[in-house]
């Protein structure tokens, strides 16, 4: 698990990426860190607020260099573009960034520390370069010492990049305001960003990922009910070891099922089929069980392309196919999912 | 992948450490490389064969130490001890075999190379370290350039270290025996050891499984049938995502079940026990045809703990529960195995 990351005030640089997939981190932290949030670089947007270009952020401007942002003292990589690499265009901005001694930090699988310019401009500068994927897990799961008062939720999905860590999040603090001692549980550099800590579980060994995803189990297990944000899908070509290794290594008591409405083929793959959401929930509820007795309490719903009529009537819809409460949780509110939360804690018998 | 290990004379070391599990890759490498091993190192053992102590190898001695076997040119770890670690009492037998210029060989996920002390020794005397689960992988899979006119069978298991290396191999020759071109894929470090090549798949970055599975493919179909070794098991609470990656990115047309005779519970976890094999076929089947069309068409039985009359009662019993060809490679040879591979491949009307 990564060290707390620290906080300061972010300059988020999404220049020339900024549709709502690619620039997920950037629209992430401007919803749940806006405090935190002084800007965000994007030549194109300069002079507009994060709510009109990102519909969230409120007045969060956007501006065109690092000498708009000055009181900014770190810039964050504020996208997660396929391959995971560094726009070229944007090395000339971190390497101004790191002679202006701001720290930089990045949830890319390209590392900024082993970029040989970076690495060396940084340490001229005696500037931090902060790899939030970067990791050195190297334990397997041991199924010791895990408590059976602590209700285990984990997010699930059909696809990658369709709401997962959003609904957790949602689900966690609606979950607070019920009077429930529950924490979100970060497994992506979205989320450990967000949450200030958590586990890059797709960057660690094979070997180490229903490991890594217990020891999260093992150090937040105080709390009443976790909430661990999902990573990728059983049903993606490219992600499915990462997704059965943490949903293995979590042993969750329910899980809530994300999925992206409209959506038809596996993002980023769009020759293959999405499979039907009763066979999702089906897979994973037999995937689950093998380690420990699981079911799929409810869905949320990512309906940001759809209107809000549509989005009610799809949440209807699907809840009564699948006999699950469903909402989504930015339009409706995670109180559902919630309900359904506390239904399986009592059900269950915990604290 | 691996660029190809060179080849050379081997002292495999297994000191103190002779169990049939622990040395799975001593004893490999005496079974399918014995014209390259010069002795193995095991002082309790010195001065016995390899045939007495692992049932195989015929006259290849063992020996208490590196003088003893001078014609050598490279160490080789022949352990595989739960931790991955070397044990302390070799360490002075390392530093030696470096101080005789000898090349070290470890399939440990400790690499060699991050141990300081080794690394400062190979230095100063020129000596190469070789870690074999050593790999840069850093690509998704991508579903391009796959043929369909090589078969690909794989190897799974209801948990690990119960055979699939073994079976793989017999199988790959017993197909080669009846004039197939086909060819042994390996994925682990005993496996790339007796190859000279593969993947080491468990210790790839969790993203990257896939990929690196879908690598193997492409670098080998020009066979008419691969045979890809598989890792860990879907039912095992460590490594279900290491095979599910694996399972994904090679996507196999057929599968062959391998488990362990007498074997009830998981390895190295003794208080969980294992599935039915009717529920292992069955969700390996519902797993790999997420991806590809694919069944289990025979069990490698593995039956080193019992008599021939008890093995071939297991295999008869076996076979006719699942409804499939079942024998023990290593006392039956392949032959049953490599008919239900030819089944397949004419009903598939692969060339």
């Amino acid at each position: 698990m990564n060290a707390m990351l620290p906080q300061g005030r972010m300059l988020i640089i999404t220049d020339g990426h900024n549709d709502l997939h690619t620039a997920k981190t950037a629209i992430c932290l401007v919803r749940y860190r806006p405090q935190q949030v002084v800007a965000v670089l994007d030549r194109q947007s300069a002079g507009k607020t994060c709510q009109e270009v990102f519909g969230v952020g409120g007045r969060i401007p956007f501006v065109a260099s690092l000498a708009d942002a000055p009181e900014a003292d770190r810039l964050v990589i504020g996208i997660a573009p396929p391959g995971g690499k560094v726009p070229r265009h944007w090395r000339p901005i971190i390497l101004e960034a790191i002679a202006r001694k701001m720290t930089i930090v990045s949830g890319l699988h390209d590392l900024l520390r082993d970029d040989a310019e970076f690495r060396q401009s940084a340490a001229e500068q005696g500037v931090r370069l902060i790899d939030v994927r970067d990791n050195d897990e190297h334990d397997v799961a041991n199924r010791l010492g895990i408590r059976e008062d602590c209700l285990r939720i984990h997010t699930i999905a059909n696809d990658c990049s369709c709401g997962k860590m959003v609904a957790s999040v949602e689900l966690s603090e609606g979950l607070k305001r019920a009077g429930v001692d529950a924490a979100f549980v970060a497994t992506g550099q979205t989320g450990i960003l967000v949450a200030g800590g958590g586990c890059p579980i797709d960057r660690v060994i094979s070997d180490f990922v229903a490991g890594a995803a217990e020891k999260l189990v093992l150090a937040n297990q105080q709390h009443q009910v976790i909430v661990v944000e999902g990573q990728g899908s059983l049903f993606h070509p490219r992600y499915s070891c990462v997704t059965l290794g943490l949903l293995h290594g979590l042993m969750p008591h329910g899980l809530v099922l994300c999925y992206e409405m409209g959506r038809t083929t596996i993002f980023g793959m769009e020759s293959i089929p999405l499979p039907p959401l009763e066979k999702v929930v089906e897979y994973y509820e037999t995937s689950a069980n093998i380690m420990h007795p699981c079911r799929v309490i409810g869905v949320a719903v990512n309906g940001q392309r759809f209107s809000d009529e549509a989005v009610a009537a799809e949440c209807q819809q699907v809840g009564r196919r699948l006999g699950l409460p469903a909402c989504d949780v930015i339009r409706h509110g995670p109180e559902k999912l919630v309900e359904a939360v506390l239904g399986l804690k009592k059900q269950l018998r915990f604290r």
